[in-house]
Parts: C-alpha cells; sequence; structure tokens
C-alpha cells in the first residue's frame, strides 16, 4: 500500500501464517503482541499463529470474541480495550487480528483506539477480509443505527494473508468473499473478469490462481484506496452492488441465515447493472455475462432468493435515504456503462429506484 | 493552527461566542449542529450559543452530559455515539463541544468516531480547556486502566475561544488552568514568565490582558503541536509538570475536591524543578522564583498541601510506571535548565526519583 508515510507491505501466499512471527519480528522489533481473534478461528488456526510467534520469542497474549456480526459492538470494544490495557499493552507493542471482517473492523478500531494508536497487524482467515476488509484502512463497530457507523480509519502496519486458511472456510463464506473479487473486475478491470470467467474453478479449489486473484483484489482496492483515502470520489466506486446489498441485509436484519454480505453484494451488482440497462447505459448482453457468472460460481442474484418474507419497496427506499452514503438527502449509486467501466452517479431520481424495486420485488 | 490540509483557525476574544452562527455559517456552510454540553454549563452558556446558531439559520439540537470528569467514560461515548445518530447527523453536519476539557475530549471522541469522522467545532469555556486540551486535537475517555487511555488524534475545523464566559468559572477552576498558562511560560519563553509575574492580576480579573495570555498559550501549544503533531518528541515538554501531577491525581483516585488537574499540575512543575535543581541543572533562585509565583496566585506548590492521607512513593512510583508516557520501562520525565528552557529527558533513574519522592512525602 502506498500511502506515503503510512505505506506499508500487504503479504499473499499458502502458509504465510507460518511464518508471521519472523514478518513481525522484521517490522517491529521488540515489540510483544496481543492477538484479537474469533472462538472459531481461535479453534482452527490460532495454534499455527502462537507457535511461529514463540518460534520467534514474541510474546503473545490472545483476546476471544464470539464469532459474528454481534461482536462488532460497543460492549465488546470497551471489553477489548481494557483487555489490551490489562495485558500492559504500551504504544509500541502490536495488536493482530486474526479472523474475518468482523475481527478486523473490530479490532483495528480497538487498535487505533488504545492510547490513541498502537501497532496494528491483520491476518485475514477469509476472502471477504483478505481481498477487501483487510485492506483500506476501514476500521469499526456497529450502532443500533446501522452497520459501521462507528469507527476510525487506521491503516495496519501489515498484512498477512494466508491462502490456505481459506481451505477450512465453509463454502457459503468462500462465495460470498468471491463476491467482492468479482466486482473488481466488473468496477474497473474488464481483463480481469474475463480471466475470473476461466479461472474462477481453479480459485475455488486452491491452486495458484486462488493467489493471482487475491493478489489482484488487493491490488485494485489499494490502487482506489491510495487515490482517494478519504473517500471523497473514486473510493465510492468499491460501493458497486452496496447501495441495493446493504438495504437487503438491513431488510433482512442481519439474519445471516438468510443473507450474508456476499450475497447481497452479489443481488446487488446484479440489479445496479439491470438499472444501469434501464437507463440505457449497457445492453442485455452485458447485463447477462454478469448473472451467468455470478450463477456459476453459486452467488444468487434475484432478490427472490432470499429465503423468506422481504418488505416492500417503500421500506427498502428508506434504508437506502438512510444509508451512510446518502449527502444531503442526495441518492449516490454507482452504476455501470459496461464490464469493467462503473461510475459514480450523483443524485439518482428516487422515484425511478423504487418503481424498479417495485417490479423486482413483485416477481 | 498551521497542520496543512487540516489547518484550523482558533477565535479568542470577548464575546465570540456569540459569533458562533456567523463562524460556523462561514466554515460549514448548510452544515446542522449536534452540541454537546454538560449540564452545569448548558445553565449558563447554552442559551447565547443556540440564540447565535438561531439567527444564523443553522439547525440544532444540544445533548448533555453530567458535569464532572466521570462523564469521559464508555457508557458516556455510546450514548453520545447514538444520539448524534439518532438526531441524523450526517458527515457533513457539526459536532460542537461547548464546555470544559471534558467535553471537548469526550466530544471530539465522538466526532472522531461517528461516520469514522464528522466535522467538529470546540467552544472552549474552561481556562484549562481554552489554553490546552481544545488545541493540539487530542480526544479520547478513561479507561479503568487509567486516564485518557482510549481515544482518537482528531483536528477541530473550528475553535471558538470566549474569554468572557471564564467570568463565571469558579475561581479554583480559573487557577487550576493558570497552571497550565504558567507552564507554557516555564517549558519554553521566558518572556512570557516574565510578563505573567507583572500581569497576572489582569488576567484573572478578565482585562485585555486576559485575551493577550490565552492567545500567546495557544500559539505556544500549537507550535509545538504543528512541529510534533504525534508526540514523538518536542510535544513531550508540554507534559512539564504532568508525570508528578498525573501521580498525585491518581492517587488520590482523581478526587476533585481533593485536587484538580491543574493543581497537580502545579504541584508537579515545582517537582520538576527541585529535581532539576538536585540535579544540579537549576539554582535554587530559579526554584524560588516558580514557587513564588504560583504561590501568589493561589496554587499550591507542595504535596502536604492535598488535604487527606497520600500513599508511600512506591506506590506513586507504580503509578508512574505505568503512565502512558512511558516507553518499554524506562522513565521519561520533563526537567529544566532554567526559566524557558524545559527538556525532555529519557532514562531517568528510578531509584533517584523515589528517593526525591520519599522525602517530600515525610515532611
Ligand atoms: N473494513 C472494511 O473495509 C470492510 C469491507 C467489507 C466488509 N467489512 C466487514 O466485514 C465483516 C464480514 O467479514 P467476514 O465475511 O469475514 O465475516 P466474519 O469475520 O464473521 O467471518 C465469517 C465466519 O467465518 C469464520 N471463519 C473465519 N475464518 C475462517 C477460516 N479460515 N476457517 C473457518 N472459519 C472461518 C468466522 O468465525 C465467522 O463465523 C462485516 O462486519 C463487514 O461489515 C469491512
Ligand atoms: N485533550 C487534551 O489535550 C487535554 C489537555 C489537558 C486536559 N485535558 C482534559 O481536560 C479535562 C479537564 O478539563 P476542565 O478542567 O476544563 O474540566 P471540566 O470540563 O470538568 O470543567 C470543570 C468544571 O467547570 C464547569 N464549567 C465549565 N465551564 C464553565 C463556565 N464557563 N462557567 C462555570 N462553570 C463552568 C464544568 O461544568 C465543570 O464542572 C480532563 O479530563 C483532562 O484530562 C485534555
Ligand atoms: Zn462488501
Ligand atoms: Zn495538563
Amino acid at each position: 500500500m502506498e500511502l506515503g508515510a503510512r505505506a506499508y507491505d500487504i503479504v499473499i501466499g499458502r502458509g504465510v501464517l507460518n511464518q508471521a512471527g519472523e514478518h513481525l519480528s522484521a517490522r517491529l522489533p521488540g515489540a510483544r503482541v496481543a492477538i484479537i481473534t474469533d472462538d472459531t478461528v481461535a479453534g482452527i488456526h490460532l495454534p499455527a499463529l502462537a507457535a511461529s510467534l514463540d518460534a520467534a520469542d514474541i510474546g503473545h497474549t490472545a483476546i476471544t470474541v464470539p464469532a459474528g456480526e454481534s461482536s462488532k459492538c460497543f460492549a465488546q470494544f470497551e471489553r477489548l480495550c481494557d483487555a489490551v490495557l490489562a495485558a500492559r499493552m504500551e504504544r509500541g507493542d502490536a495488536l493482530v487480528a486474526l479472523g474475518g471482517g468482523v475481527v478486523g473492523d473490530l479490532a483495528g478500531f480497538v487498535a487505533a483506539s488504545v492510547r490513541r494508536g498502537m501497532a496494528f497487524v491483520q491476518i485475514p482467515t477469509t476472502l471477504l477480509a483478505q481481498v477487501d476488509s483487510s485492506v483500506g484502512g476501514k476500521t469499526g463497530i456497529n450502532s443500533r443505527h446501522g452497520k459501521n457507523l462507528i469507527g476510525a480509519f487506521y491503516q495496519p502496519t501489515l498484512v498477512l494473508a494466508d491462502t490456505a486458511v481459506l481451505d477450512t472456510l465453509p463454502g457459503r463464506d468462500f462465495r460470498a468473499g468471491y463476491a467482492e473479487v468479482a466486482k473488481y473486475g466488473l468496477l474497473g478491470d474488464a481483463g480481469f473478469f474475463a480471466w475470473l470467467e476461466t479461472n474462477w474453478r481453479a480459485v475455488f479449489a486452491g491452486g495458484p490462481e486462488r493467489d493471482e486473484a487475491i493478489a489482484r483484489s488487493c491490488q485494485a482496492k489499494a490502487d482506489v484506496v491510495v487515490e482517494d483515502e478519504r473517500e471523497s470520489g473514486r473510493r465510492a466506486l468499491l460501493n458497486l452492488g452496496h447501495t441495493f446489498g446493504h438495504a437487503l441485509e438491513s431488510a433482512v436484519d442481519y439474519a445471516t441465515e438468510r443473507l450474508v454480505h456476499g450475497e447481497g453484494v452479489a443481488i446487488g451488482m446484479m440489479l445496479a447493472h439491470e438499472y444501469s440497462a434501464r437507463l440505457g447505459l449497457i445492453g442485455a448482453d452485458v447485463v447477462e455475462r454478469v448473472r451467468v457468472h455470478l450463477t456459476e460460481v453459486g452467488l444468487p442474484t434475484r432478490i427472490d432468493q432470499i429465503p423468506g418474507q422481504m418488505p416492500p419497496a417503500d421500506t427498502l427506499m428508506d434504508i437506502i435515504a438512510q444509508d451512510k452514503k446518502v449527502s444531503r438527502g442526495a441518492l449516490t449509486f454507482i452504476l455501470s456503462r459496461g464490464i469493467g467501466d462503473a461510475f459514480v452517479e450523483k443524485g439518482v431520481e428516487a422515484a425511478g429506484v423504487r418503481a424498479f424495486l417495485e417490479e423486482k420485488l413483485a416477481r
């Protein structure tokens, strides 16, 4: 990540978790480590990390939160801040997030806040975390008014993405993360999307193509973030599929048995392309290519694939209007002019979107 | 404050509170405002602020916390974040802190965290807040492990220091803030210290000398902060008197009826000069000038002036070692080579400090 004085490395590869100790010693000599992880990941991957830190003679302690989105809350934030301080961590010591996006977001906000900033290392263990949440410096927790509404921009010192740890990830979580991988192709890199259409099976299987897909995704996100660290302009492209996606997640009350984030993004990307087609920006062929690829990897593309009752279009519109990407009441959407050619459209007319959603819900 | 892209103005003068609306309109056109204040200040100065915002057609809402240090806690942080979101504040809207350092620190951390950063305006109403806490971007809350251990570096968009609001400040709070004013002279500006020796009565009385003392203090802090925004080197000078001071505050369990921060700083500055004399860095004449001035304005200079029992030197040393200014176990103190000539001394020998404190406590 080329962020001037705050530049840092993202190390990607099979087995890099076992080299965590060496990487930490090289970058943060003398630092002790507090590991924040969730109870699922702790059972599977914490021993390898602990062994690697032991081998490098790095003192460490682990603090565990329950797996799942509900840990991104004020109560865990307070508990972790206190636990890190109780472990007598000083400013030069490091906080290591071992887990998915939940652990990364929560631990990142803790790292940003304890003593107004401790060294922070991300070891993302889900595909979503490796290609998305661990890159870019957004950290935070949820409020009862919405997701990710409380937090900090805070860059890590190092990101270690071990692509082998994804072998233990449930298939549904892998697919959900893959929605974000496909997003990078769709938003700005037609060549990458075509490459994914050809190579997605190897990405799922864990061959060298997986490493390549993750590296290209990180690079794509890093490029946008470096250009626009504080999300005034281009960074908004990363929200392709997310305005609709977030509304759907919120509509099911974040019940992950019905819809996980990446599934919402997949449906949202589909809707964004369909809406772009309706506005005459792209043809039916582009929409079809998106649908075929998302479907072949096993991702949903239609609202009616979400189990259970969905609320009416008005409710979805209310959620969209409350979304934090609303600036002074105007709706901002990411639309597409073709594969790899998304753009930010401010001031999208709400009435048109409402009518479109009504149709989609009627099916 | 010359902080590049994050530069901002500090407006100082009698009556500037009544121009708050105009200043806000000029800097943050179209923003709505959530005011965070404490219940004491709300009763005295909120009506003037509300009237000024009304006159400028700025929508506003006020959120009140109980007066006192105990509001700098996780529970209020959560409550305020939720209240600001419930008021539907967007990122371009502004959070205004109206109050002393407690309100400024707490509201600043809320402003830094809600939507990962909202516009933030400080209207400091204590002398301490006007010359110290509102300048420099440190925000935060306390943890049960210590003061100010959780927070963010976050710069305001604007600081409005109305020197007339200090007329309603209790004398003890004014004196406590004055300890920080005197500190700027002692740490780096012998001329300012001499000016204070001559003009302190007018500063207390509220003449133009008050505005001048506050402006010079803000400038002094701003100069150090600009040079060293993240407190690696020179900024530490601002901690003159604070290592001892914090230990004393902690020793009385932050019971403000026994000791308020500025009183701790006054005693701490005295101890720092006495210890500097003991190390042969300054003569008895310098120590005496410091003692005379602090005493004539009504500040304490000796530990035995703190009412009630003090803990033994070992306990104070433990507190000092836990202080966040400890780096990997070495004690860092701010010592003096003369009036206006303080310096950062890393690796101060703990045994010497302990013996010195033992003597002071024995008296
Ligand atoms: N900060 C950002 O920029 C950003 C971007 C996108 C998403 N997010 C956030 O990320 C979160 C979602 O992340 P996520 O999908 O990684 O969820 P998650 O962290 O909840 O992980 C999903 C599940 O997989 C388990 N798990 C993790 N790694 C595993 C492994 N290697 N093997 C087996 N099980 C494993 C976890 O215990 C959890 O139950 C959301 O809170 C979202 O808001 C943040
Ligand atoms: N952020 C920083 O850089 C920094 C620097 C120094 C101190 N601080 C923090 O500042 C806090 C202390 O600030 P403080 O001394 O202003 O305390 P405070 O905010 O508690 O104010 C002191 C008392 O004065 C009352 N008050 C405030 N303005 C008044 C007015 N105009 N008239 C009458 N009463 C008024 C308040 O209600 C309160 O009871 C501490 O928490 C300390 O940690 C922060
Ligand atoms: Zn996403
Ligand atoms: Zn102070």
